[in-house]
């Protein structure tokens, strides 16, 4: 299905091409590529198969259409990436190309050589979303503002402490991404059962070069145990979940009638109304707060499709693989906000301080909760700064 | 987020082409000329505005990526879409486009006129697949086969009886969504806050003569009470399931071991397999299960997305907004997979007969079954035929 | 799982005691008993067997625990209570209890037996709620209050109108839930594989007579295609969708910085806080977005459970009984919510004034409004009054 | 909602009682027991307070019923705890119970309590499955059977290799779950606004105190920032994913026309069917694929239930509270079917063989797959040994 233009509207766009068409047509060349390179050192395959299957994938065209079509068929892309990889191969060549591989090996390892690009960015807006943050953290550390628990004022917190806990829970986030990376963004590579019987001893060895070829972590075949993969996704969850809940803080506070927040000076064609020309809506906060309404949703397909049967799924991983792509898009969605509100939130002083006094019973300890927020920030440092 | 290649093969042409981003900007458009026809019709602009409005709609071209881009500023397409259209316009005619009314009018509007080709289609291709299935029950009322619970088998049923469940359910999953569809799939007009304060004394009038030019149902504004829409998206949902469960149904029963049935004859490049060219896979049968995989996801975000803000939602609409040509292109998915199984499903009463005496308790009372099935299509007539 | 205690808290006792032990016990004897008298009506075993079998019914008492325990052993309670059953009854009596029929037949019916008095409850309090808030719709037909769409301030609206919306959506809900129980609220009768083959020619009339005997409606055996009973749940599902709608309404109406809305006056008792005294919380609202964030999982769980395998699945079926109470619970929880606003709900009109002149762009055409709000009402007089 | 029976008849019973009433209303006491204890340590409160304050806690007792109604008006249990706590102790010692925290404080972490026990229970259930598997695995290195793939027969591996493959899976997952549990199983204290205002400096002391007592971790405030628990409830979702598909495969296997694994030798009274005495139904199977089932729509709701409003969430966390309990149980219902597996599970050897006689294309390489079982074992030997 075509991303609805609808649907386009939540896109960040370098996560819409590191999922775009050509992207992963890339990913898949890549991976037969690398897994030539691999076994040609290994003495699987001649050297001059690999080259020739290097070359013919670097000049790898396709009508694209005939070739979801193609795909469709067989339930899979690899079956038309492989015929027709190997057409123009050669005769002596073809069968080198894919040598040992199946169509997982392929999508698989293609789905996350897309993701790759995607957590590396997200790695770089989280700790420049968490430093800006913690900054804003230090300078609002006194700055007193009411404390609102379901939905109504209890007792006095500060702006900075406020503040320093969406920087420590992003930073948290994503220090579990990248825990959850190192063991999940993974090679997959087993061959029709998950044996590499065609790699004889080699296995490991082909493994282990194809995965730091591709920049990947090296794993045991998962085509059937996806927990590793699963986990980054979840994690990838987890960021939504912050964005979500620091967008909604945001909606709230910027209600005028509240009046404390704006997750950005007013900027010109943003937030626009079609039928109010004057109104200014939270765009940022929309996008956050639509990827994770999305996110419980998209995270819950993953886990339904995971009841893999015997060695290959029918139908729960082809499902994964359809949604793969739009739990990225929210992640990139969230970052966006992130992005917004790390470069331009707005903290009114003196709306805190006027709805406090009105709403609330008094300032509270200013200084023990400015202490408290250095001491937030202090405990997580080595994520913050 | 454009979608992932290996979302494609899932995707039925025809849906994917009825949510494209032309047929999306195309409903947009017809939203905007059709108001305009219809308020011209009431006097509220004048007649030669609603003819250059609608000439500008018919001439509207665009460049899709800084459409996007700049719908994504706004959190909606509909703000790109009236500046362009109005910047188009002469002067004094300007005014008269997309007046009185607002973004979510022309999205809600536009996702329910993509949708209508589909539903069309879908209840083409239910009648269709309902009547191949009830003619091949007629035809094996009377073959035994192993009735099988928890996966294990039971006593004897026959093949016509199963077949004409899996008939039945269709049928009236078919009239679930038709009846779903006459109060779901309406015309969002609204404006601003719902109440068409633009449109004095003729808000009936206008939406009367929309919904009718648009083929779609009238309807006071659902903007933020959208159960009928999601009533609709829910017994899509139902389609999904039975088709899923069918899938499950003949992918349990084309396992060589068991044999009983085949989705299809075997067809010159379907089904085949990256690494085994032997192989033949029940490729219906994985589309039609990744459906049913993402469907109680997809309908879980909308679920989740319709607790609408007052008058119009922060997030959730939006996320509604991108998950509905999913849940379309599921349907599209289910479709395949039930005109692969009308158009060529296979029975084997051979081995049918041999697992019962292999595995049962004996053929069962093959005349009752044949007569108990006999009965289910009677009482189902009017659906069946 | 024993609901822990915080889950109590949401619960509506009446829905409680409508699914407790007690209760499902005695719908699966009244099953029993019901069968029996049908099968004896229809002189498929003794008058006397079937009345032996009624004093058992009603004479029946377990050990809880036990039979739980004996019920996980079979993976189905229906073991234990047919072999405690027919243990209490002559040797000569005992083969005519549970005749013919499966435990899928006595859980799927009992289901729908404790489902029954939720859903002629809930039919009472929403026929309440709309008149209540109905009644308050006319009375603030042409009080002016801010309309707003993303959380910002839009033009204006009246609380009438507001209010109004409420109320239709409501009705509609009700309407749906109504039609969608007259199918889906049915008796399962099928025997092992759903053919009743011990039936002989009274398969029709014995259901017939134990869905009247059981107030429920009469159906083809649905074990494997479960999707009129989906549809009903999926209809219990806006239902809650709606009030958790109005709760983010009132629970955002009543932040005291806006002020326009208070779920009820306030009452001795309720909505404390353990640690502010004098806080006064939004308990409704929280009951009623509980249980709205609840309900698109737990229909993920049902939709996911629908792809019966065979006759009858193995996993998913467990996986929805264990669900509908659930459902059932938040939707008693979403009436309690609704009895409250009905009861309680409060209307500042002067802080919408204040806010609609401080925040909006001018009173909007009050009249206009009233008139809107007016016809609102009228159109769905039938439902509302 | 108590659980209806249905539900029981899942649910482990040590788990079942680790989220029993008793064992929740002994963990809010537990809380407030050690919050003084460890408040008086500090010198907070004076030591005699303390004291009399865990007598209080040890002799709680309470009409449930009424407590739950309380709770229910406050939508919190912490108000009757804290309210009827006081109500027993001395005037002068009344106002140091609970002294400083907030409802949330309690509930979250009574929640904790309650999960930890099962967490234990968790990690050795899967140590012991763990070891028999890699045991049988080993065993059955040389057994050749039918690799599958979309349900088809694909090439040759071995059960060790299959066996190997779940071992490790859980392996996985064991560790994933007690490296959750190091962060995501802690004490929550924070007070209303999460600052420990009432503290003074020894906010963190008091913390420390607490969380050795109780045996949790020490975690800064995690009221509204929920992602180290729900990253713990996501990794309770990985193993219930895994027991899934182990049991898909074991329920495919155990099919009588492929007859290559049973989960355990027949067992009296375990599977029967209330309608066909013979029959043997897969019951652990049913358990855990059921608990697959539920596993994706209950994480999806804490997923959705996360986004926290402010300092507190309304709604969400609430939802939350209602699901942990089941989460839990599928857990132990998934912890059930490892159990059985580990004790019982029947290999066929023969049927394996003839099948891949009948239904494959040759035998393989029989030595390479066993070595690759040994490889992988080895890989991963400090798990599963």
């Amino acid at each position: 299905m075509a991303a609805s233009l609808a649907a386009r509207t939540l896109a960040r766009p370098s996560f819409e091409e590191a999922f775009g068409e050509h992207a992963f047509l890339r990913a898949m060349l890549d991976f037969e590529a690398t897994l030539a390179a691999a076994q040609a050192d290994e003495g699987l395959i001649p050297r001059e198969s690999a080259v020739a299957i290097a070359s013919a994938c670097e000049a790898f065209e396709v009508d694209l259409e005939a070739f979801v079509a193609e795909g469709k068929q067989s339930a899979t892309l690899a079956v038309p990436l492989v015929r027709l990889l190997k057409s123009r191969l050669p005769k002596a060549v073809a069968p080198h190309a894919h040598f040992g591989a199946t169509s997982q090996d392929v999508l698989d390892t293609a789905m996350a050589l897309c993701l790759k690009p995607c957590l590396e960015e997200a790695d770089r807006a989280l700790e420049a979303a968490v430093r800006a943050l913690a900054d804003k953290a230090r300078r609002h550390r006194a700055t007193p503002m009411l404390g609102r628990t379901l939905m109504q004022p209890a007792i006095a917190i500060t702006a900075g402490l406020k503040l320093a806990r969406w920087a420590v829970a992003l930073s948290e986030d994503r220090e579990r991404l990248a825990e959850a990376q190192a063991a999940g963004l993974a090679l997959q590579l087993g061959g029709p059962v998950g044996a590499l019987e065609a790699f004889g001893s080699h296995d490991c060895a082909v493994r282990q070069r194809m995965a730091r070829a591709l920049g990947l972590a090296d794993a045991s075949s998962w085509q059937a145990h996806r927990n590793a993969w699963v986990d980054l996704l979840d994690r990838i969850g987890l960021v939504v979940i912050t964005a979500g809940k620091i967008a909604r803080d945001v909606a709230l506070l910027s209600q005028p009638e509240v009046g404390e927040m704006q997750e950005s000076p007013p900027r010109e064609g943003v937030g626009r109304s079609s039928a109010m020309p004057h109104k200014r809506n939270p765009v940022g906060c929309v996008h956050a707060l639509a990827a994770a309404t999305r996110m419980p949703g998209l995270l819950a397909i993953v886990h339904a499709g995971s009841l893999a049967e015997h060695e290959r799924a029918l139908g729960g991983w082809q499902a994964e693989l359809a949604t793969v792509a739009d739990i990225a898009g929210a992640l990139g969605t969230s970052l966006d906000f992130l992005d917004t509100i790390a470069a331009g939130l707005v903290v009114d002083a003196d709306r805190m301080a006027a709805n406090l006094r009105q709403y609330g019973e008094g300032p509270g300890d200013t200084a023990l909760l400015a202490a408290r927020t250095d001491a937030l920030l202090a405990e997580h440092a080595s994520g913050l700064s």
